[in-house]
């Protein structure tokens, strides 16, 4: 069983949703009504935080798990829980400039691309 | 076997793919052409229906998972078919005006929340 | 085990970050800052290269893996390989202009339905 990775999934899922969120609270904030996504450069930010959160994933939940069942539960739900981290670490500095998400997007990119890579070295490992 | 649970995210998917087309078929109708993502209301609304959609899914597909294998294929895709349930009634009432979105959202957001807190509720019992 | 739906899980996921990686280098040659999302053709059509890709991508892969479960890992992860060659094709014809970007699209189309009406027809099956 996969019980850390289950967790980290969980809670990378409930700050995913905390990003949904703020969208919502930055509209009422801003004044930008639905359906716009643009017209105020702090809702902007706001939207792009939670889309670029979105966007990626794709990218760290199934490689999240098949490290998990290919390497290991423990270390899967570290780096997991690392890129939960640089993602807080990114919402944090976008929120005030689109100039300071750049460290928390470096975090959160490196836990992404170790998942990814652990998970294809273990499979190519399997295969040949 | 998660053969309900298997049933019902094919079936979200299949939701979730009407609305692309449907924005699809949006542009024909509004002359929105590609890539532009805004430029009449009515196009918009389409556009935002299945973006949100979208925006939801790695919600609900891990959480209406992990509450399957933690808690029960049956009572999980219950809980999952009350949440396309309440995309259609989004859909349907988002089509109509930006206003009439509420309803839908709310039933869909409850049982996301709902597949969510069960499956962390079952994980964290299994870890403690 | 599904060592090759695996391996073409981590391959899509890898196209899917080209795109993304795509989209900031557009942003340096066209000179669209973040966090607009629009402002010049060329990024635009990047950008919606990218946000295309993700759409697409809670279709594929839970219809990819509900496919290779409930009918086999090689020829589940046979079609996932033509749905990343058709994206392929579409990232190509797109990135030189729109009304090149039918024909990956339909191949990636065809690989997605393919992979979703497999996985529903065997569930379906198992459920009667």
């Amino acid at each position: 069983m996969y019980h850390l990775t289950a967790l980290v999934t969980l809670l990378a899922i409930a700050f995913y949703f905390f990003t949904i969120m703020n969208v919502s609270r930055s509209r009422s904030k801003t004044g930008v009504k639905v359906p716009a996504i643009s017209g105020h450069p702090d809702f902007e930010r706001a939207f792009r935080i939670q889309a670029n959160t979105l966007e990626w994933m794709p990218i760290v939940l199934p490689a999240l798990w098949l490290f998990a069942i290919y390497i290991g539960d423990a270390i899967a739900a570290g780096i997991g829980a690392v890129w939960i981290i640089g993602r807080v670490v990114y919402f944090i500095g976008y929120s005030k400039a689109a100039a300071k998400r750049g460290p928390g997007f470096m975090i959160q990119g490196i836990a992404a691309i170790a998942l990814w890579a652990g998970a294809i070295g273990a499979v190519v490992l399997r295969l040949v």
